[in-house]
């Protein structure tokens, strides 16, 4: 193959071989695999213990409704409708059971006009950058905070600033007061698990009404159960447009299907949906079709409920193993999600640590790149228990304790 | 349910009456919405005579196969890699049938690491505008031009320069040397359909080595059969990294799955995956796979010949019924691809033309739109025959022909 190309090319008239190559490095306007990001290794299903963040186990992806849905979406007055390029639109179905089944349980009411399908949270997120952010506007993150968030918004500006997030979330305070947009996750923060209280959520809204800020609100865990009191929605207590809704249908359903939404004001939306036109066009549309069918016909629900079951259970299972083989690990977020937000003793580099979990089969995430800071903390990880198996959650902790052991043994202090 | 939600929010503590609504207006950093666009009218399927370019008409799409290969991706095997967040990945299968299936035919040889899929061509284009162009960036574009292409280019600088099209294509001369980055379609111009001669394309390449320019090749109408003998890419002619080639099955397999691909240097490539990373991960893991064995089952080369004589069917009639009916507008771009580019008498407005047509059931596209100029010229206009039906291609130019009557009777002169 490689030679019948040459062979084409060599009988080509154009003379390219005395040119120099191309200059990447002057070209490139932006260097985006410059940027810090979480590492995931591309084998992780094989590892035995995999306690990664937003991937599936698969075993608790919904084969048979989902194919039964993709099945409903190819009958012939369906394909009429998907196959089409729908410019700028969304499937009404599909706007329709998150406006009705998925808004009104996290306390918010849209319309139509007020919602639209993005690619996954990340393309909301990064519409939302272009449309908001210019070279010079300040944009507050929370610190820890999504790094995926932190490269989106720091590829349109240089006016970052990290937000202190104690336990109850982000910290209104002096340095909120100065951005123009805020990007925050109060109903279940990244990393640190923290669910916003009411007061501070208040504070946080009318801090913005006064300086004229715009909150984008990644509500990235709503659908999974989270046991607190306080389901609704920063949104919810928005009486203006103030608030930005970002949601995901990645963590439930599948993040290889790419799904998510918008919700804001309808003059806020009418600029993202030309911006994904321009970008995408739109999510593909039998993909939108098919989950609206998920929706409608209650395969949804009822995945929430059997994920939330299985998620509390693994939940408990690695809180009572974390507590029995590393006590002296203190952990946050059991009872909610799918993650736990662990701070090792502090002479702890979990890059060293999860370099030597790994090589006995248990994956773990460093909490490092969590932090904006030129030196950020080396103490911390996230454990997540969605893409690993029940029976596997205790053997995985113990094996990490003893991990852990070797690493206090023999690691430089 | 507004009441429900208005009841909700009065138990808010939060006082946000007396402040003020979001100013979007001084918020919004780009206003996409303002740009001008091609429109499709939404219920397009319902008019009797829809000469619409990009769309299908659904009796072409090939629902039992793509049923088949959904339902194979949808194995308990397939499941496991498919449902998985890839991070920047894609499927492999997919690039494989790409590299080994697609692009060959079109007399480019690359390998991995020189391919990426997008969601549609649309997601290649503004990808490479977001890594190739700053703010300072000269960009060549084709005039006559891809609407999308000037619109996706022009939020990323102000200094676009409107190149000459003629019969033979983009035209090389002073304003493409001063280029950093040149947009073309050589294989199909759009919307002239002009095919670019061997001559010329070596000419382009040459220029664009001397000047250190980057071509991008949208090669959008690739497998529709065009029956001219220049059935290589241009890309097939860059023996260097000078050519970035970006292909599309929209025009197959349906636009609403947004399937397309870029081809270029390892070093683009890695900057693109962490670009698209960053803005929406991947294009939906399900629709990679199923397209992959769209292709590796031999559907997809199926298609292409029934699709081909579709369209070659349509061309002949649509040719002929303009001959008779029209004579006097000059169409070019029979017997290939799936439009024509049509010029009406000099004295002619086509907006004006398309309305008219429009109450009589028959949709066509005003050219206006794919000029760049302060005043672009008002009598061409595309008609497009993929999305009508073969028996309704006559009837419909009847019905444009009685319009265009009543025009040349009652506008204004």
């Amino acid at each position: 193959m490689r030679e019948e190309a040459a062979g084409l090319r060599a009988g080509v008239a154009v003379a390219t071989s005395n040119f120099p190559p191309v200059e990447w490095d002057r070209l490139l306007a932006v260097r985006p695999s410059l940027q810090r990001n979480i590492v995931k290794p591309r084998g992780w299903l094989r590892y035995p213990y995999p306690f990664l963040y937003g991937q599936i186990d698969p075993a608790l992806f919904p084969v048979a409704d989902w194919r039964e849905c993709s099945r409903k979406a190819l009958s012939v007055l369906d394909v009429r409708d998907w196959t089409q390029d729908l410019i700028d639109g969304d499937d009404p179905l599909l706007i329709e059971q998150i406006r009705t089944r998925l808004l009104p349980r996290r306390g918010v009411m849209a319309d139509e006009s007020e919602i639209m399908v993005t690619l996954g949270a990340q393309q909301a997120l990064s519409l939302l950058a272009e449309l908001l952010v210019g070279r010079d506007t300040e944009v507050g993150i929370e610190n820890p905070g999504y790094p995926d968030a932190r490269n989106i918004f720091s590829i349109k500006t240089s006016r970052l600033r990290l937000l202190t997030v104690d336990e109850h979330g982000l910290m209104p305070g002096e340095a909120f007061a100065n951005c123009a947009v805020v990007y925050l996750t109060p109903g279940h923060q990244c990393p640190t698990t923290a669910v916003m209280p009411l007061d501070r959520r208040e504070a946080l809204l009318a801090g913005a009404q006064r300086t004229g800020a715009v909150l984008i609100e990644d509500d990235y865990e709503s659908e999974i159960p989270s046991g607190s009191d306080t389901a609704r929605a920063l949104k919810s207590f928005d009486n203006g447009e103030r608030v930005v809704y970002v949601g995901s249908l990645s963590k439930i359903l599948a993040p290889g299907l790419r799904l998510g939404y918008i919700v804001g004001s309808p003059a806020l939306i009418r600029e993202a949906r030309a911006l994904r036109r321009l970008m995408v066009r739109h999510p593909p549309t039998n993909n939108q079709r098919a989950a609206a069918l998920f929706l409608s016909l209650g395969h949804y629900d009822a995945l929430v409920r059997r994920l939330g079951k299985a998620l509390k259970e693994r939940s408990e299972i690695a809180a009572h193993a974390l507590a029995r083989h590393l006590p002296d690990f203190d952990v946050r977020g059991a009872g909610r999600g799918s993650s736990f937000w662990v701070t090792c003793p502090r002479q702890t580099d979990t890059r060293v640590l999860s370099e030597m979990a790994r090589e006995q089969g248990v994956l773990i995430e460093p909490g490092e790149i969590f932090f904006g800071d030129a030196r950020p903390p080396r103490n911390f990880l996230r454990l997540a228990f969605a893409s690993i198996g029940t029976e596997r959650i205790e053997p995985g902790i113990k094996t990490l304790a003893a991990a852990a052991r070797s690493y206090e043994n023999g690691a430089p202090q």
